[in-house]
């Protein structure tokens, strides 16, 4: 049984809500149970330098957690001096994932920022972070076209993103931290609405995984981002 | 006239909701004006190395900006590898000050680490902190004399702390963002609700301040912190 | 046509020569086409400290790349003070990868630490650190039973690793930079000879990729890791 | 008693020998008794990439301490690889004070510098510093004058800062550091000799101090600025 | 009687392979016994920012190595964040030895970078690094002859480099790690082949060393420079 | 002609002012004409970890520069969060020319921490610093035996450090900055007053020197030494 006795194919309850931030030109906080993160989305009208006079926009993202977003306070990593090797990765997965579905040519020489920072973590916080992020992202565009800055929209494809994975020989979708601390193996899923790959992870902890459990946690994901698509659509 | 036509001696709404953290032992978000700050206390059974076997308690804080907490984004600085002075300054103040109602034997070998982080900034996070990180604080005692731990109270002082500034030649109480950047002097006061003094910084940052209007200052912060005091009585 | 004329589902030459340091208690350099990875496995009798008294060992990896390793030079990461998004990611793969086919009681509580420096970069470097980190941790088992320190083989699978990618609509086994450069898609697979799976990680540059290309590369992934199994089995 | 049988409103001996770098444009040595603080004004015609073409000059301070100006040896800030929380709030504290009396559109667009290094520590290096700096800022400002680079002054006004404090129930002037370390209170004034404020920091270490106890603090400051100032002057 | 039985004043075995690095504009692999160190010319069409418009080229050299090139594993510096003093010490010998030898002139406003990274150390890897240094530098130089950037050689002296040590009351050439380990002397001596001074550095570790038993250890290393000078020549 | 008419062999006028630190076990002021250095010597009862239980004592050295010690202002080394390569390289130097001279097993299991902070510089700033820092090291050893602490010196050499050079085609004892900066070839011996080499480093900037002006350079390196030496003594 899983906690609350959740389906094994069912997500946790999701809240969506947007335009929290007064500054930020796209920004929503999204619940996944007890998973909260908040995004924002920051457009700048220049590029980084590597970028300059390409004629393309890019699309970043950045990622951070409350020092006591866990049951036990974790080490601020601003005091620390350095972002974490879990950071760097989770903030790069994010940035790459939203990127694969937007046309940085149309969107013009300018750079959005997703920064997604955790303020509580109970398992699943980078897929959360994407799916949140998508969302601020399709708000700052659509503040963009409205102050007459884009015609079009360059976002052509919505993607959400959802955790999978085995635990106690079962397929589960959704891990919360629970399940996730205990699981055989762990996978994230970015997919697009349509069913399109974006990125996957699959890891498997404890020894290697077949590959029939596999296309078993790729079919709950596809299940998982359907609905996380829905639930986007409805706040949009 | 002061933004929404507020008085020149008046606070700006101030909500302090407590227990937004599922995992923290204490912890409230405080909201003055457009100005939030999550403010969490961890408790730990083990003080740093230097305070070992002194039969002494520690109470210590970190202050922390999520980079789109402001009108144009900030970098984050565990990104940029190091907290500024600014934010080092901060920290340091709001553990100092509570450290000066506390009493760090009576609260035993073992250490309250305050962890505020700006949400929204619209000036007056440092005193808002504060206010906050004491009402987490009282909560993270109440949870350790409930579950047994501590006998009585180590808090023997209740604070708050408000800044007030001259703007346009016009002492004013609890400036927001768009009135601290064109003070003339701008002053923080920590200050216990009976009056007592924890900590006064005052800076004249155009040209030096004749003392009655210091006086003047000093008036408006009394009045402030009792104010705040009675909010946070009625939240605990 | 790629280059060097070679078939969609093809390695590139492979060549692993063992032994290559006098020191390492394991070592081997391994050779995918122009891609050349120097891999040292180090023993240590001690594990880091939050394992300690655990009864478990642990495996863990560094990964590094020579400056000019590469057709235009990088810079040092030891220089720049600190290892990049990218270089961590690796070898916290390397690392997972490994730790996946070993059983860390067996080990006992020891360290073994893979370190896989790049000679020469031409596409593949983690997945030719991974194969090539398998032999040397073999090898540095092998020394461990012949010392009589461990009595039986704590690593109950052999795994390789690969990349595959499409590239102009085509899906290629092992890419080189100049098609890694080009790849609509990049996927890279850590598969045990037996066909378990370690680690998948898919990532879609472009636009999003449709599951049917997805099964290709992996079927591309099974046939390139099995080779690669043959030749490691060959060298131990 | 006070060490040295020192009146409570008596002033260490202050000696200020100016011209002590044969390279720095304006610099003095200030002792306040065993408390000895090198301060060196350094012009550069550029100022920080912020202030560019704002037709504004700018006035900032650095302050460092010697490994062994204190009791026992301090470990070097260079070495450790960075600036404490405490060094910068003094940093920040002596650029703010020395900028409240200049006008920065007269200075025009060029950098002064004030180092300020502790030789020797006892107790006030912050205040010296800043009385120091002030006389060394000075001496920079009649250096341009002299070369012809300014037409007037633009120090607008003079300025010195002393400590005070309450120890075992007294209030004192310029505390030595075996008063400080004892002090209930501590507090900084940095005024102008004809009594205007420039910043105030009080900070209660052990409990709230009632404001009558303030007021005297502040007297004994603001005898102790007049005093210095005529040192200052003596030596112009 | 020294290892494998070498007299007081042979050199070990010395093998220089060229050419070793597919992208390098110029490269060689020098081992001396068990020392081996790969060395990489990389020429870049700018200079450091101090150089430019100066008409002159600049010429520099970085040194790594392997975490497990020595008998027990090092600590990583890219991991541990800095480069050690000692590395530091030696790239800067590195750099400014081969300078000596170089018309920056006549090298024109472009940067040779000397990366040296040890694959093995046995002693002697700074002097190795030099004298595989100067082979790269050359064929680099070699190169932008061959493509017509420059029309004549601007590197005016061949120069090669040998450690000498008084070991057991006696002076060796060229001290292999278990020699070094307990010399009572170490001097490093580069020289140009026909007996000009680069650059001299004579520690000793226990005692101060006599004048005589000085130029016994430079005697000796005339010879050796003369020997490496040879084998340089004959991979060129 | 050298600057104020010095002859070539001569050194800059040089005194040395002992018990200038209130706090430091030893102390000295060493100004070499407009080469001024504070060297204190600190005593702590402990070694570092890698020398426990070894029964040997430790002498180590740390070097800084004042920012503006220099004709233009340098960066502060503890802003810029990190010791240059020349003052690692310059405080490794210190530290192993002392112990050369020192009996670590008869010092015991104690550190003596050398801090050279340079005050003003004008060239020779490293030899002034080991000059200094033997007299403030043999004043700690001083107070070591008069606390009873130790009942015999563990120094069992005197020694000083001087700078020659070839300027302009002549070799010159004791180079200033003006000269240093213009010189051939610049080199600095480290040696006992009885005439053993403890250190030499010499390195020709422009072209390779020829073996007879290294020998010049050596006979001034020893007078110049062997006067240095009649200092110390004189102020001990």
């Amino acid at each position: 049984m899983r906690p609350y006795g959740r389906a094994h194919d069912a997500l946790r309850d999701v809240v969506i809500e947007t335009g929290v931030s007064p500054y930020a030109e796209g920004s929503c906080l999204i619940k996944c149970g007890n998973t909260h993160v908040l995004c924002t989305a920051t457009v700048e009208e220049n590029v980084p330098p590597w970028m300059r006079n390409s004629g393309k926009g890019w699309v970043t993202a950045e990622y951070g957690m409350l020092p006591r977003a866990t049951h036990t306070r974790m080490r601020r990593e601003a005091s620390s001096g350095k972002q974490s090797g879990r950071t760097q990765e989770i903030q790069r997965l994010i940035g790459r994932s939203l990127r694969a579905v937007v046309d940085l040519k149309a969107l013009g020489e300018r750079q959005i920022t997703l920064d997604c920072d955790v303020i509580q973590a109970d398992g699943g916080t980078r897929t959360a972070a994407i799916t949140g992020a998508w969302v601020a992202l399709k708000l700052a565009i659509n503040w963009l076209i409205e102050e007459g800055v884009l015609k079009s929209d360059p976002v052509y494809g919505q993607l959400a993103a959802v955790s999978c994975g085995v635990v106690g020989g079962t397929a589960r979708l959704d891990l919360e931290y629970e399940e996730d601390s205990q699981a055989e193996t762990d996978a994230n899923f970015v997919l697009t609405v349509d069913g399109g790959i974006v990125e996957i992870q699959a890891t498997a902890e404890d020894k290697p995984l077949p590959e029939a459990d596999f296309a078993e946690l790729f079919a709950l994901a596809r299940k998982g981002v359907a609905e996380l698509g829905e639930i986007q659509k409805s706040v949009l």
